[in-house]
């Protein structure tokens, strides 16, 4: 089997500087998943003694406490300073944007919407910035019975396609007298799709490879199916099914932004030698 | 010859409002036409003495001077006051939205892009807002070489049509962190666009009536040529040919938001005698 690697793939800069923060301090824990990838989570534990603490309440006085890339509840944060936690911020700057634009934006009266999935965490704290209760909406069509303001602030989650936030985009504007549109779609998130949808298009078959619960990695996966039916999502090569690649040549291989070199690397190794 | 008539057309509000204006100023100057029909124009002239004046160096210091439905540049005003001239105001208020919003947005940092016809006086007294160098494109393409800012504020000329605008915004919001977008589009000229897309599908000749330099005529004009062949742009029922006539049983009238009803009524009263 011939491999094609996407233009741009893999972790992004928010990542890389999470995990570096997380193996510079040891002991430590991070509330929530610091990144999307249960493998490098692990990676973190058994190497750093880097642990995974879900509930806030829990969190013990002394404690260094890593915030993860997808930041946290304002409440949270709140909650961790009262109990004196050492609070070590690997939140993505480019999660904190939306974070600020929400928190601004609500306080000088704009209706907020947020482009994005209400569940995911990363929203989730961006939600929290809101002094008013927000629109999120997920598509399009989860804004058609919406009551809209004149006035209109749009945010989107940081890992979602752009086309979807210009649909959004345009059914504010032909209704509402200002929008203020703040594209908070990272580059990297934007760069690794603009290369699935070019590699996927001269592929046979298309492996991304993931965490099943990144956002980002989903996104890519749904594009590959777009322009290339045979496309697969791995979170590492046990995942991978030989039968698969029967009768193809050329296998397109592209990986979430929270998905390490190690796993992606092992994937590639196991495709090559179908 | 069946006539049936769009569901908005004609005069609106801003338009209707400066005739009224002129109507109770006998003897007063315009700067420039007051609203782009030139038969109207001609029948204030004769009926209250209301003349245009094409240029504002020329305006005695004691005379009443109407401003135009479009509005004028902000120098030429300051020129008017500075000759002591009596200023009446008609500039519509749907126009003097985006004159402040350019003039608020420039002052505040952001790139002003301005959709809209550069030589349209619409548009040469918003520009003239702008404390910095606006953007003024007529379509998308227009857009493709410039350079952009971070943080830019899209306004447009009122009377575009909305999806042009939202191609424009789309441009915007993918390339710029920040897009403000001030839709304003006026309702009438929506309205009136709206019902001419309606009728037009369901005539076999449509007749748009309205002055051959007004913008918003020409909007219906090509909106009507977009589902129905064969359509036509006349000034009043001089300009209509029979030949036109031939071979159909079903007639669409609409007209510009600047045609007065006694020159759409002579336009109906014609066809309906084919």
């Amino acid at each position: 089997m011939r491999v094609k690697m996407a233009k741009n793939y893999g972790f992004c800069f928010g990542v890389k500087r999470a995990i570096e923060i997380a193996q510079k301090n040891k002991n430590s824990l991070t509330l929530g998943s610091l990144i999307h990838n249960p493998k490098e989570i692990k990676r973190l534990e058994q190497d750093y003694n880097v642990r995974v603490q879900e509930e806030v309440q829990s969190v013990q006085a002394d404690k260094s406490v890593i915030i993860r890339t997808h930041g946290i509840p304002k409440n949270d944060l709140a909650l961790l300073k009262d109990k004196g936690a050492h609070i070590i911020d690997a939140t993505c700057p480019y999660v904190i944007k939306p974070q600020q634009i929400v928190e601004k934006m609500s306080a000088n009266g704009y209706q907020i919407v947020i482009f994005g999935d209400a569940n995911h965490p990363e929203v989730k704290g961006v939600i929290s910035y809101s002094s008013t209760p927000p629109l999120i909406v997920n598509s399009l069509a989860e804004l058609q019975d919406q009551n809209l303001s004149k006035r209109v602030a749009l945010v989107s989650q940081t890992t979602k396609q752009t086309p979807k936030l210009l649909e959004i985009a345009s059914f504010l504007i032909a209704r509402c007298a200002e929008v203020r549109i703040f594209n908070t779609i990272c580059n990297a998130t934007f760069d690794n799709q603009e290369a699935v949808r070019e590699l996927s298009q001269e592929v046979d078959i298309m492996v991304i490879v993931g965490g099943k619960t990144s956002s980002n990695t989903k996104q890519l996966f749904n594009i590959a199916k777009e322009f290339c039916a045979d496309s697969y999502l791995v979170e590492d090569f046990n995942d991978l099914e030989e039968s698969w690649f029967n009768d193809k040549t050329l296998c397109g291989i592209s990986a979430g932004a929270s998905t390490p070199g190690w796993i992606i690397e092992g994937v590639r190794e196991k495709i090559l030698e179908f």
